[in-house]
């Protein structure tokens, strides 16, 4: 049923805009010199407190922002306005992804120069956020330690539309009895050599690696822009 | 984008086809005597563990089969047949929730006389599976205390959607400082009067509840059935 050639066709175009759009925000982001790092995940694998953790790190150094998306409620941009960082909501209603389209829309009036990291938190689901290119620059998976090794086997598109896994809540590793070489098999078996990060959002613990990550990407950037001048 | 009258006319069509197919199945299931039960959450909210535990214990007294759903693996298969249960998986590919035709395939050569309870696992997602009525007799929704307690706000419609609401991995509720009263607050407001089970399908707690939930329906089924002779 959902073979019909009509549909698919459809469906191809639908896909085909997004890409010329978020090809377009590409180029916006990199002309700003504003790194764009998106994120996704399954609901509750812990993206908000990561994503929280992150900017308040961040903010001390960078100029930093965030989009969150939700299919209701603005609980987690309220979340990250603690934060300072300017930061708002896309609620997508019934849509269960991102598009470039509302990344755009929800940009207007903000002067992409005033900042180095834009953070682009999707609506939880591993599924259907695979297929649409948002413009980022970086895109992080994550899964947390409670959701089971297995989850790259059973998901494999989303891994591999990501460019860094982040494997979530390791205080609750032994808690939960997660086999960590099982999943860090489970990750290089649909993505051979993909980047793992270990964090728990809660502790601290990992954090600091995950910030390094950061580092290359704004002093080339930063390189970039003096080269520029 | 996704609001060009074009694709969403075909998306009604698709869906009510979707219902049309619903609704035969679902008077096969009453014809058959069986009653079909789904399940829908995130990835790794436990579906799988909840439906092996479920298998094991009713089967000592019905006659009990699976369907599951996933993109790719058929790992929950396996895992389910260990309790004797026919089982099936249903591998969608990159579709990202079970549809009735989906359903309708899965269950080619075989007798539905022959079940009891027939369980369908959805595909990890708590956005899509919401539009697609498979002709079950009772949707549950599960959510895990690892979540967080908003998750029925931030996706009020696969809430609407169900007709119980399972908490899984009660035994970690501590270890993640999860507020029961507040995820029932939540579940509350989408959803007024919804029944809750609240469950660790590791441990067992309230287990027996979920099955005491199913009993009436096995009853009233029993008493059509010997009314119908």
């Amino acid at each position: 049923m959902m073979g019909t050639p009509r549909l698919v066709e459809i469906r191809q175009n639908v896909l085909k805009q997004n890409d010329l759009l978020a090809r377009n925000l590409r180029q916006r982001f990199n002309d700003a010199g504003v790194m764009v790092i998106s994120l996704v995940s399954s609901p509750g694998a812990g993206k908000t407190l990561f994503l929280e953790k992150t900017l308040a790190a961040l903010s001390s150094q960078y100029r930093v922002a965030a989009l969150v998306g939700d299919l209701a409620t603005e609980n987690d941009a309220s979340r990250l306005a603690r934060t300072q960082a300017p930061v708002r909501q896309i609620t997508t209603g019934t849509v269960c992804h991102l598009e470039a389209a509302m990344v755009e829309r929800a940009l207007e009036g903000w002067n992409l120069s005033d900042l180095d990291f834009l953070f682009v938190e999707n609506v939880g689901n591993l599924v259907c956020p695979s297929s649409y290119d948002l413009g980022e620059n970086l895109r992080l998976v994550l899964m947390s330690v409670t959701e089971g090794e297995d989850k790259p086997l059973k998901y494999p598109t989303i891994f591999n539309s990501a460019d860094i896994a982040v494997i979530t809540k390791i205080d609750l590793a032994s808690a939960v009895e997660f086999d960590l070489q099982a999943a860090l098999c489970s990750i290089e078996s649909v993505r051979p050599g993909m980047h793992v990060i270990e964090v728990s959002a809660k502790t601290g613990d990992g954090m600091e690696a995950w910030y390094q990550t950061l580092r290359p990407h704004q002093i080339k950037k930063r390189e970039i822009t003096e080269q520029a001048k």
